[in-house]
C-alpha cells in the first residue's frame, strides 16, 4: 500500500518544529542540518514504504552500534570515509593543492601520544616471536624530490592477529605505534612485524549489517600513516601490502593503486646486519611526497574523536 | 567552496559496492534500503558542504547515543514516532479502518509482563505517600458504543518524579504498570498516583541535540495504554492530563486533542469511599472506542524491541 503524506501540511509543520525553526536559541547550522536529514529520512520511509517493524529495527540497531562503539567502524564500511576523501581530493584540485602521495582513510583505531623517535624506531615489543620481522623505511620528499628533514611520520598498524594495541588490551601500551622524525635525508626507518589484515568483530553490529548486504568485513594487511611538517599539507594515508587476498577488495574502500606496496623478503645476511638483524626479514619501502601550503589549517589532521587525544600533549615538529 | 562529486562514476560505483549490489547473497531489501540511505547521506554532505569535523561529530554522537540507549528516545524527539503515526492513520483511512480512539506514540519505556487483574488493579506500591491518589477508569466500547468485556487494558505511567519503574531502578518491580481485563460493562478501573511529566536525561545525548535546536526535552504528564481484544484493531495510545505546561508543547509530538483529558479533584467522602479511599483524590476518566477488523496482524502491537518482551509469555485475552 502506497502512503503519501510528505506533501501534507501536517508533516511539513512537524519537520519545522522538529528542527526548532519555531524556537529562538540553538544553533542555526544544527537546525538546518537536522531539518534536511529528517526530511530525507521521512522521504525514504515514504518512498520505500518502511514498516514500523523495519524502522524500530534500525533504531535499536543504532543503540547496539553505539554500545559496541562501532559507528566509527560502520562509517568506513558504508563508504563514508572514502566519500569524504573523494570530496577532499576534489577540494584540493579546486584549490590547486593536488599532487603528492594520495590520501586515504584514517580508520577509527589511531591512538594519540605514541613514543617519538628520531630517524629510527622499533615499533614491536618483541613478544610476537612467530611474526615476520618487517623493516619499514622511506623518504619524505617535496614535490621536487628534495628530502624533508624533521617531518613527523606517525605510523600505526595491527599485529599478526589483526589486533591493534589499546583496543586489543592484550597488547602492551603503544605496541606497533610510533612517531618518527625524519633525518637530514628525509628518511624514516622502523623495525616492526608484518601486520595481518583486519576483520570486523564477527559478532558485532557492523558485520551483522555487512552480512545482510552479502559483504565481508575484511581489510588487507595495511599500515597507517600521518605525515606532517610545517609548510606542507598534512597527509593521512595507508599502504596495503601487495598480494593480500583483500588488497583490491577492502571492506573500507581505502585501497588506492599508488598505495599498494610490494614487500620484499631479504635473505642476505649483510643487509640484515645493516638493520641490526641476524635473521631474514621483509622490507617494505614507502616514499612519500608532500604538497606545500601556507594554509596552517591544512597542516594538521582534521578534528575527530581519537583515543587519548585529549589526554596527551604532543610535541610539535620543529621547522627544519 | 562547493564540491560536486555525486554525479561522478567514482561515487556511483562506490554506492553500488557499499550496498553489495555486486555481491550475491544477503538480503535484497537491505541492499535497496542501504543504497538509498547512503545515497541520500552523501547528497546531504554535498549539498550542505558537511565538513569532516561535522561528519565525525555525527559519527561519535551515534556512539554516544547508543551507549546511553537513547536512540529510541531521540527518535520521538525528532518526530519519527509521530510521523509513523501519521502514516498509520493514512493507511487506516485507505483501508477503511479509521475511527475509534486515535493512536499516539508508544515511547521507549514499556515493559512486558506486568501483573494482570480483572476489572480493577492497584498500580502503585504505596511508597510515594506524598503523591496525589488517582482513580483512572473508563469503558472500552465498540463503534456503536456497546461495551467490550475482556479487553486487555495495559497501562503504564511515570511516578511523581517522572521516572518509570524498571528503567528507574529505585522503584519496585512493575510499579505503575498493570494489565486490566475489562468487566462485563467493558469497564476498567485502576487506583494509582498522578504522574509527573517526563524530561529527557539532562546530560544525555538527546537533550544535547535538542539544546542545539533551541528545544526543550519535556513531556506533559501522561498515561500510556495498549488496548487489545481479538476481532478489533490493537490500539497504542496515551492520554495527557489537561493543564500541564507542556500539554501542547510535547517534545515527542504525541499530544492529540482527543487525548487531552481533564483530571477532576474529588472531595466527596462518599465517592472516595466507593473506591475504598478515606481521602480526597483525583479522578481521570478515559473511555476508548475500538475499531473492528478481521485482520489478525492488526490485532496485536507491532514488533519492536521492548524490555522483557522476549522473557515473558503473556496470557492472551479470551474472546468474550
Amino acid at each position: 500500500m502506497s502512503i503519501r503524506t510528505m506533501q501534507s501540511a501536517e508533516v511539513k509543520e512537524l519537520l519545522h518544529k522538529v528542527a526548532g525553526f519555531n524556537k529562538t536559541g540553538g544553533n542555526e547550522r544544527a537546525k538546518q542540518v537536522v531539518h534536511r536529514v529528517m526530511h530525507d529520512v521521512f522521504q525514504i520511509i515514504e518512498d520505500l514504504d518502511i514498516t514500523p517493524e523495519e524502522f524500530w529495527q534500525a533504531v535499536y540497531y543504532i543503540n547496539e552500534l553505539g554500545q559496541n562503539s562501532e559507528a566509527s567502524l560502520l562509517a568506513p564500511g558504508l563508504g563514508m570515509d572514502k566519500y569524504l576523501d573523494i570530496r577532499l581530493d576534489a577540494e584540493d584540485e579546486q584549490a590547486g593543492l593536488s599532487g603528492g602521495t594520495p590520501r586515504t582513510i584514517e580508520g577509527p583505531l589511531y591512538v594519540a601520544g605514541a613514543p617519538q623517535h628520531h630517524a629510527f624506531a622499533r615499533m614491536d615489543d618483541g613478544t610476537d616471536s612467530a611474526a615476520e620481522v618487517m623493516i619499514l623505511t622511506g623518504q619524505i620528499l617535496d614535490q621536487d624530490g628534495q628530502p624533508l628533514a624533521n617531518a613527523v611520520v606517525d605510523v600505526w598498524h595491527a599485529d599478526s592477529k589483526g589486533g591493534y594495541s589499546y583496543f586489543d588490551r592484550s597488547q602492551s601500551e603503544y605496541n606497533l605505534r610510533r612517531r618518527i622524525t625524519t633525518d637530514e635525508q628525509g628518511r624514516y626507518t622502523a623495525r616492526s612485524i608484518i601486520p595481518s589484515g583486519y576483520g570486523c568483530p564477527p559478532e558485532g553490529p557492523t558485520q551483522k549489517l555487512l552480512n545482510q548486504l552479502g559483504r565481508h568485513g575484511n581489510r588487507p594487511a595495511h599500515i597507517h600513516f600521518f605525515i606532517s611538517k610545517p609548510g606542507y599539507k598534512h597527509l593521512t594515508t595507508q599502504i596495503n601490502l601487495a598480494g593480500d587476498e583483500y588488497t583490491y577488495d577492502d571492506f573500507a574502500f581505502a585501497t588506492r593503486d599508488e598505495l599498494v606496496v610490494d614487500a620484499h623478503r631479504i635473505e642476505d645476511p649483510a643487509e640484515a646486519a645493516s638493520f641490526g638483524l641476524a635473521q631474514p626479514f621483509t622490507k617494505v619501502e614507502f616514499n612519500i611526497q608532500l604538497v606545500p601550503t601556507e594554509r596552517t589549517e591544512l597542516q594538521t589532521r582534521h578534528q575527530r574523536q581519537r583515543a587519548l587525544e585529549s589526554e596527551v600533549t604532543e610535541s610539535q615538529p620543529t621547522t627544519a
